[in-house]
């Protein structure tokens, strides 16, 4: 178990700990963790993660739930950030998601295609942006060349930079997958290396052992894994993230072990808003409870 | 069933919102829809579509018709809009086509190069421009490269943003086919996800549903299918195409079903001129009774 | 049998007129018709194509024979235009080949890549630009992307744009070849459709049926074909080329029949110069009397 | 044996000279020559080299590590440059390395994608760049490519351009391999014919012999070996990298006939870390040793 | 046997004149004939070119040795340019290798990608670029992408563009390989089509005549070939390279044949400095004796 590092430590510039700060230290619990509520399935995956609760459908429902249910920011593509966010724009931080694709083609030589720039979320209104790299995938050239950009792009206008840093690809998946400690703690160690200043992961499985480096099969909890995470990603902040929905007791868990190891909170979307508003909020609550245990200094 | 957003909802600039007013209220019905002559066939497909009524091989012909005829707009390429809007400039809206390909070449990765500019239509007094994004295609990282292009320029120079959303592409074909409700209520939800105005869709087949994906496997009801992609396509304007020369009471039940839906209007082209004229103008009318029952407010 | 377009209703903006109407009214006939030289083949071909006449390797005896022959302009590359135009600049006109290529690779994907500007037309003193477009090929996204820059560059520069426009690669050689009435129709339509002011053909063969689309497996004449193809240009100009050497009276009956259909003239290459001099003008004063017969008003 | 070229000699311009200067004559042992803390295995391999020694996965310490043993510079990716410089700015030289990537995709087309630039070296004050050249790659085209522009800039800025030159792809696989002298000497060769200042080589191995070039396959001892890799850089400075922890005999041995060949100096990572504070910096004391031996003049 | 065309012929601008003036009429035999010392061998084939003659390794020798030899000029790349001309800057033309590759990969789709600029040639005083274009090279497409900017920039920067004109790939070798008439004589032509001021060609093998187009299929004597390939280049000056060492006899056949069939010159590398210095500079004179019996005018 570690220390959250304290933003003054990031070697932040005066533009992105302006928007960190305010992310963290006026929305939400205003204590320094986040919770966040991401809302770009509807391109990743298609409308149909709206059918189990198809109000989720209107983009409108879910500014509203983020409003209401005190997050420290939404993460939505161009599109809807241009329809949706002016009837609400200042209430809850905006996070615009530059870069994203449809689950069609295969995702063999997985890429995420930029659509808005770092410009876009600045005349928007927005307190940061938020860019996929498929880590390891075999079109890694091609991600980190437009990821140079926006890094660039990020730095030079003071905009927070968050990275959806997610193992993909052919040759991932013949290294154990996607989703075990090896994957996700090479993609945190790659996103700190590269420079972002958050880094959103999913949480790792230390029991998924077969075909990864030998390093990492050894007996480790899920505690030692999301702890080892955390510690790759240094000064980058760590988010964990929802993934498709499970039972509470589960997400609550795996919450708070995040938390424990110095995460700076939390990142989920279909978890929250894959069930009724009322019952929606109640679960945020109970996420933010045990933030609530874990304040920065 | 559903209401039309209302222009004041969908978060437009200054240009975009002039330009669509002007289309959707001083052209045509003058009530809030719209019915478009699309004329880019002999580019995708040859002069082969103009051998049911050879007339319609020529553009002045084609630009006659929708000024007779009252359309909102007329859709061409830009040599095409260069040659022969001149003569009847301001009578019709003109909507600049950007992109296009010959389907001579195979369509397994699908990619539609853009051969004009934003800047293009400003000059010809274009009120919009359209873009074929070919949802789902294995070429969508290069696709969405060049839309992110088109977008950020229509939204500098206030040009409204019309989106041919196709399904297209070996992996869609593998996954139902780029008719079925799943593959257009996706290719919906992209263009609004993407940042469209308009979007161009082709009416779903709910009764195609081997091998979509299994949220879309149920039964649902020509009706229940158009009104789940309006609703996926939540502030962007929805079209409906009309495809193949199709029996005229099918089309006009389509249109209805789209109009009931909340759609914006009807984009019918080889529909309509792929017969004599006068015949063309009669079959138009009928489409613009239905448009007539369901202004906007 | 149609009217060729008058200058006045192609909507050229002014230096594009300026041009052309030097080109037709102040050179060769200065009837509205033209006859160009196309000297690309060393290029495209290699020096084989000069072993029927070895004089014909030599660039300036190519030029002088333009300038005795009455030709509206000389068609080639950016490398003979800088050593040998110099010498009889303005005496005729210059159209500047902008891409071409070896026959040493496939053409299974043909691309005929770009080595020179419109800026380097203007700087050379050239009244046109020539662009080889391969219509079908598997190429033609990257065809159209370096056509687009050509025909931007071409307007803002009032250069008027010549495309050869050229069925090639696999998918056509699928479809029947790039020779039959379909592909040169098709070929003819997507330059008009993208905005090329003169287009050049190769000359149709209606009787090569099998494979192509069902439109044009009816039976026409060459008249018929090629009437259909100048009514696919419809206000793009259209230039039959000579191809590969072949019979005097052939050559005759082509031209006869293109510009009886309302095409504007010729562009025959090797048919002039793989013979003697006084040979190659000889032959050129026999297809300008048929030019001489269809004036434009 | 033979000596190393002197600074003045090296055709540097003079912000290159200021800042090799600084690097070689005011820092580490301040006598021309140089002993380097690389620091990219994060990126280059993952969290799993620091599994030896877990303190190591503290960007923080290792930083305090190149300042208390006196190195000549540190070479880190532009994450860790920015989170963790900021603390030490000034104390030890800044290598900011442009280019990295995961081992997690084949390397049979191997190559290193930039992800920084040199302006951003400029503005952390970094006195050097760092750039992966995969020598004999299949991707050779693009590397070359993001090289010449590194290249260009850090002449146009004034900062030392140090190369990893590193034979890498299925091409000298089927070579003899990466590491052989063939492989090795003409990797020094590109390196300076390409312009580098620097060049990290690693030590080459003449006992492989097998399928390499001919003139390769004569007895060399390692003195050679190294003797002509040196030789082959000419006026390029030589580094020898340590590549995976090994015995400190085999690395003193190394660093010997590396200093007395005429090389500049080293460049060993995991061989210095991957172990205890106390002990990393006892070895380190060794290698000094060799390299006080050796003074420029 | 044809005349050497004269520089006032060549339609050269006012810089490319000036500075060819200064190659062929201050240095080497100052009659407008041309010796050129040509050092990248160490690129692409790697240090093994040096083993016959090991101090031919240093670039220091092989300066010296183009002053002493009374040479034309010496072409290298931006590497050695930068760090060994500054010595001798001056006292013999610099021509900067603007391209180059390795050995390594395979050369079935050859191209040599650039890594220095004209720019960067005027910035240290050179007199020429050099550019390797791969005939027929299945990359022909970003060959002539990126030719056609080295092209622009040395007309803009009035610099002379020497091209390397080489038959490469798997094409030519199913067409009879790199070395016919036919691959050198189309070569050649290329060259001079595309705005090439200056050609360096192989020899051309009249004998090899299986797979190459049937009009090369004949009986052609090595001066025949050679006149054809001069004849081909027209206003573009023709150089013969000397490739792999051989005997001196069959050199100074090969240079007095191509300099009696109206070529500029020679450019040896391998057979002047693959033997010892003095034996080198005797093998220039008896070169020289050869071009100084046919001066340009």
């Amino acid at each position: 178990m570690q220390t959250r590092p304290p933003l003054g430590e990031l070697g932040l510039n005066s533009g992105k700990k302006t928007r960190l700060r305010r992310i963290l230290f006026r929305h939400g619990l205003k204590n320094g963790t986040a919770i966040f509520l991401p809302y770009d399935q509807g391109l990743e995956h298609g409308p149909r993660d709206f059918f189990a609760n198809p109000q989720a459908s209107d983009p409108a429902y879910i500014v509203r739930l983020a409003v209401t249910g005190g997050f420290n920011g939404i993460a939505v593509q161009i599109g809807l950030a241009e329809k949706f966010y002016w009837d609400y724009a200042g209430e809850v931080p905006l996070i615009l998601k530059l870069n994203g694709k449809t689950d069609i083609p295969s995702d063999a030589e997985a890429l995420s295609p930029v659509h808005a720039s770092v410009e876009d979320a600045v005349r928007l209104g927005a307190d940061a942006v938020g860019y996929t790299l498929y880590v390891g995938s075999p079109a890694q050239e091609r991600d980190f060349a437009q990821y140079r950009q926006i890094r660039a792009d990020a730095h030079r206008l003071g905009m927070p930079l968050i990275v959806w840093a997610y193992p993909r690809g052919a040759a991932i998946e013949a290294k154990g997958g996607k989703d075990s400690f090896y994957a996700v703690d090479y993609a945190a160690r790659v996103a700190s290396e590269l420079g972002a200043d958050v880094v959103k992961v999913n949480f790792p499985h230390p029991e998924k052992t077969s075909d990864v480096k030998s390093a990492y099969r050894a007996e480790f909890s899920p505690a030692q894994a999301i702890d080892g995470v955390v510690r790759s990603a240094n000064r980058t902040l760590v988010l964990v993230s929802g993934g498709e929905k499970a039972g509470d007791d589960a997400m609550l868990t795996k919450a708070r072990l995040a938390i424990e190891a110095g995460g700076l909170g939390l990142i989920y979307g279909r978890n929250v808003w894959q069930r009724g508003y009322d019952e929606s909020l109640r679960f945020v609550d109970a996420l933010k409870e045990i933030l609530a245990q874990h304040p920065s200094e």
